[in-house]
């Protein structure tokens, strides 16, 4: 009854959302703050009667806000639900192995490769350096290529390369191939390829709401791009679903957009913990790597990613371990509030400083 | 840049979504009545705070409460970002072509098609009778079959099979295939399935929120079905989206799903308001189509579908109209208030009355 194309994928696992127990939750990186209080009045506000009604298909006001805040058309931009499913789309759309594989760093969102084996789509991963930064030069080495796919910065290492890099990789890159920079983490502290776009008709720049805008519960993602690719992904969502964005979300995301400058105050406040915890850990022999990113990847000496993923469990405190050979020291750990890491500090001290 | 794929597709079209000039809308089968007064308590009472989080991925209440409705476990139960996205995940967990081609009725919900082109499944259309009802008779008849998908009652005629039919073709399909029952109107007047779930493993019922729970907006779709194709599309869902349902689509549609009597009224009033324009319909020489949904398919004497569509349009009112030979007669008018089909009938009586 099950399809042969089914029988073969590995399904994309999300980090933990328990129900019940009261955890500090530090697993999949969403912020520690509330949205912006419009969010809340637009909740409020909301004519209840509207839901009776299919909402506007093309996202239209929604787009205008997001394009506004980025000085972009919203003929640019293209709105799914969460970006998960924006980069679902663009996978369909633009990579199909007609030049050869999708490349992709060999560590980097775990979700890529389901989506090439999804819609059967070869793809290649490059290793990453040493200390653990994408180089971008190995792309253009790789020889045969349909497209490239990178976080930037990049997950679950938080490492970023800059926007001279993204530069120079395109314009040695063949123009008629896409090169997706998924930025969904880019507000803190990764440098926006958005400014490229008037110049690289190939580039397709990915973000989310769940992350800086604190909008994980609502399912906002979006795609910046020249017109043929906003274009290509109107017609991959209307061959699947004519409207993704429910009309709570179209409200509520309108409201976020234009919410910046509080936005842009919680995303400081996390930047400047994730500052001093970092400090905190490197005082501690811990191995940090530098992060643009709203998490650390963190690896404490002497103890495997899993033994820390587990002792904070217990203790009530979720961090995210990838058992994945090459990075399976390590923990990623999102950015709560101050107190929240100072409670997580508290744990690592009491333990590393306890007899094993 | 754009992949092969996507140059062959041909986008649904969905019915307009008109911004700006008030109409009086019936033509995308919406409800005429707001939603359950539980679902506006609940948008005024959820706690905007948490939205920065990520939403239950399996949606267990929201599946608990739909169950409990009808009698089924949540394991039985899969929720999706509407139907659409439902039927998505469907055609691609259970149609492969491995049998022979996915069978349909010729004039069936026209996205069908289109999820078979996306998804590179072949399928075939089998003729309705001449009173447009599915004859499932042919269906057996037809030899290979990969599966067989139809509307119940059917789109955009309104026309339904009885459950003993169904019942009839699931015991001589073969077992290792997938009936799919597309049960989005199934509340004014259809048989539904649900009950014939325990006797047969390859039947799968899809059902939405967007027409008799009056939540077209909030983007809710469900299948009902055994656990192994229960499971197989969470393994979809997982390979392509972890959260398609956000956290407010997740409480108001527990609310809705517990406001069943809300429900039977407003919908009992549909029913009632289709009969009585039916027979206003009928009186003035209309061709009308038994319906068992909350539209009629209508054909007046002498005008083609087009004409209908664009003269009412002109004068403030919406219907749908199918540019599709065998149908293109018609015109699909969803059930409005009493008053609006009150208004409606007034312009075609104008209409009809005057010398053209």
């Amino acid at each position: 009854m099950i399809a042969e194309r089914l029988k073969h994928l590995k399904p994309y696992t999300a980090g933990e959302q328990p129900r019940g127990r009261e955890f500090i939750k530090l697993n999949t990186n969403e912020n520690p703050y509330p949205p912006a209080p419009e969010v809340s009045s637009t909740l409020r506000t909301f004519d209840p009667d509207l839901l009776r009604l299919y909402p506007d298909p093309t996202c239209g006001e929604l787009r205008g806000a997001i394009g506004e805040s980025l000085g972009l058309g919203s003929e640019n931009v293209f709105a799914g639900n969460g970006s998960d499913e924006v980069l679902s789309f663009a996978f369909y759309a633009f990579f199909d192995g007609a030049h050869g594989p999708l490349l992709m760093p060999q560590f980097t969102y775990s979700f890529y490769p389901v989506y090439c084996d999804f819609y059967g789509i070869p793809y290649r991963r490059l290793p990453l350096r040493e200390d653990f930064s994408i180089d971008l030069s190995a792309y253009l080495a790789a020889g045969q290529a349909s497209g490239i796919v990178f976080a930037n910065p990049n997950a679950p290492t938080g490492v970023a390369v800059s926007r001279a890099e993204i530069e120079h990789l395109l314009a040695r890159f063949p123009k008629d191939r896409v090169i997706l920079v998924d930025e969904a983490y880019v507000d803190y502290g990764g440098e926006s390829v958005v400014p490229l776009l008037r110049e690289h008709e190939n580039l397709l720049v990915v973000s989310t709401f769940s992350k800086s805008r604190a909008l994980a519960g609502m399912r906002l993602g979006f795609a910046y791009g020249n017109r043929p690719l906003i274009d290509a992904l109107f017609a991959v969502k209307d061959s699947f679903n004519s409207y993704p964005v429910d009309a709570l979300a179209q409200a509520v995301g309108t409201a976020a957009a234009r919410a910046g400058s509080y936005y842009a105050e919680i995303n400081g406040r996390i930047i400047a913990t994730r500052r001093s915890f970092a400090s905190a850990l490197l005082e501690r022999g811990a191995q940090v790597l530098p992060s643009s990113a709203n998490f650390l990847f963190v690896s404490l000496p002497g103890r495997t990613g899993r033994e820390v993923y587990a002792h904070l469990k217990e203790r009530g405190i979720l961090v995210r371990h990838f058992e994945i050979p090459g990075i399976s020291d390590f923990v990623r750990i999102s950015m709560g509030t101050d107190e929240q890491m100072r409670i997580l500090l508290g744990e690592i001290d009491r333990w590393t400083n306890s007899p094993s």
